[in-house]
Formats: C-alpha cells, structure tokens, sequence
C-alpha cells in the first residue's frame, strides 16, 4: 500500500476495525512524546497526535500509571531478563546494585519516570510485573544473606533510586553522577554496625 | 523621582502598599492550595482563590519554582535557625543528618516539595539561600572531616532526600519510613572502606 493510501487508511478507519493497531501506533506516539516532555506531557498532545482520539485513549488507559507502564512496559521486560545473569552473581548486594544500574539504564529515557516508578512497577503490565517480581526477589536474597538491613522494603529501594532522576537540571543524565547516587544508596542500605 | 530612586523603591516596594497587602494574602492562599492540592497544584485556582489577579500572580511569580520558593520560605528560614545548635554537635555526620531531618520535617507540608527541593533551594528567597548555604557547609564540614566521601555534590543529597516523598501512597507520612530511608543515605554517605 502506498504512503498515501495508508494515510487515507488511517484517516478512514478511525476506531472499530482496527483498534489494537491503532492503539499499537497510539503507543508508539505516546513514548515520543514521552521522550520529548518527560512523564508529565499533556494527555491532549498524546491523543492529539495519536491514531485514536482521547476518548479511546483513556478507556485503554483511565490513569497517567497506567499509560506510563504500557510506554515503559517493554523496556521493565528487559531488565527482567537479567534474571539469570545476576542469580549467578556472588554477592546477593552486588546483584540488586546491578538490578538498580539496568532499572535507571531502562527507564531514563522518559525524564521524570524514574520518580514515577513505584507507580509504574506496582502496574499489572507483564514487563513490570516481571521486573518488579525479580527486584523483589533480589531484595529479600540480599537481606536473607544479612547483606542488606532487614527493615527496608522495596518500595523505599524504588524510591531512593527514583532520586537519582531528581536532577535540578530537567533532563540531566550525568553517568558519574548516576554512579555515585547508586553508590550512596547501596552502601546504605547494608546493616548497620553498631 | 529620578530613575534610579524608582529602581530603588521597585526593589524594596514591588507594589502599592494595598497591592502588597494582597500579595501577602493571595501567598497565605497560595500555601493552602499547595497543602491540600500538593506542589503541581494549578496557578489558576490559586488565582482564583486569592485577592489578586493571576496577571499579577505571574508577573511577581513568572515561575512555580519562584511561588514554591516564597511558599515555603519561612519553613525553611526555621531549618536555617538550627545553625548554632548544629554546629555544637561532635560528629559533622550526625550534623548533617540533622539538618536533613529537620528539611524534610519542614518541607513535608506540601505534598511533592520535597521532590522540587533542588530547585526551591536554588532560588534568592532568603530563608531558602539560608538553609542552602547551611546544608553546603555541613556538608563540607563532614567531608573535610572525612566523614562523608568526597564525590558528594550538595544537589546528589538534596536530590536522595527528595526520595523520601517519593512515596508510593501520595501523601504517605510515615515517619518510621522517613527515618530509616534517612539513615540510609546517611550511613550511604560515608567514605567506602576500600
């Protein structure tokens, strides 16, 4: 089909027919969008220059949660799939600090996601579940090993690592600076002490 | 009146003294719509709620960071006060530690401020600058005593400790929450024993 009989296409066959592909092309509208203003873009722009109108869009997606973990849902697959790498590894510490690194590896593209993450993983999109599930597995593996202090909970870790997106400059993505937060927050997190 | 007096008396008397007296209203509205709505809340009900216009909400604001800043000045005059009391203290460690308490003691009013705090800080308010310059000293003062690690940046701080309103639940304030992710930035914070 020619460019333009697919812009016809689109034009003509607005919702009924083919609403998953519109909503797939919605989505991918979404996470440019996304990218360009951060996690706080209007949801009008989105509809605006999506495939399906705004009344399909928040039928498919009623929460700003919701269509921030379908926009971010691939991208918690894949720091997912690290499952086995970081089960080999030896220090059950070092395994939830390299979770942490890929977590704001993944989710940086998106300036402010990472603030918004306990929402985003606490969503029932596979990808997040999956990430979330590890993370918190990682998590009670390294306090069973006495590597990590026994009262923190995961939403805390979550927290702690959405801080490193708090960049006074919006947009900020310093490599030294990530580190050194990461850094920070695992150290702690080890029992103390006393 | 010579021009220059006239920069003068705009500087120290930005409006007639009836307009000032609005504008001190309008910032007592201001905070209230920012305790019950949180820091995103919009400019335009805080317009309406108070006694001037949004014209001149804008132009003595032109920024929410600036409304924030003036928001939240006093409370953080108040953290600035502790200085003397801080300064006492034996370990520069459990100064610092302290004075982050007691900023997220006295930020945790509005909902999200603590997540905007970079930028609050960083504005000319006086009670802002005051507890800004305070929190750059601490923090020198526990890195000269090698207390904390040297890579440290104000902002990274400032920016960890906005992880503690970053809370799943909007508005969660548990305060055993708010201690235990404190400490571990603390404990995080010192020098790695390498």
């Amino acid at each position: 089909m020619s460019a333009n009989g697919r812009a016809e296409m689109k034009k003509s066959r607005p919702l009924r027919a083919d609403a998953g592909e519109n909503l797939v092309r919605s989505l991918e509208q979404l996470k440019a969008v996304f990218v360009e203003r951060g996690v706080d873009a209007s949801l009008e722009e989105i509809a605006k220059r999506s495939s399906v109108g705004i009344g399909t869009l928040y039928r498919h997606f009623p929460s700003r949660a919701k269509l921030l973990a379908a926009a971010s849902d691939e991208q918690l697959a894949t720091v997912a799939r690290k499952e086995a790498e970081l089960d080999g590894l030896d220090s059950r510490l070092e395994a939830l600090h390299l979770f942490l690194k890929e977590l704001v590896k993944r989710t940086g593209m998106y300036h402010g996601l990472a603030a918004a993450l306990n929402t985003v993983l606490n969503s029932d999109a596979p990808g997040c579940k999956a990430a979330t599930d590890l993370g918190k597995r990682l998590l009670k593996g390294a306090q069973d090993a006495s590597e990590v202090r026994s009262d923190i909970k995961f939403e805390d870790v979550v927290s702690l690592v959405g801080a490193v997106s708090l960049s006074p400059q919006k947009g900020a993505r310093d490599p030294a600076r990530i580190n050194r937060m990461l850094e920070v927050i695992i150290e702690g997190l080890r029992p103390i002490q006393r």
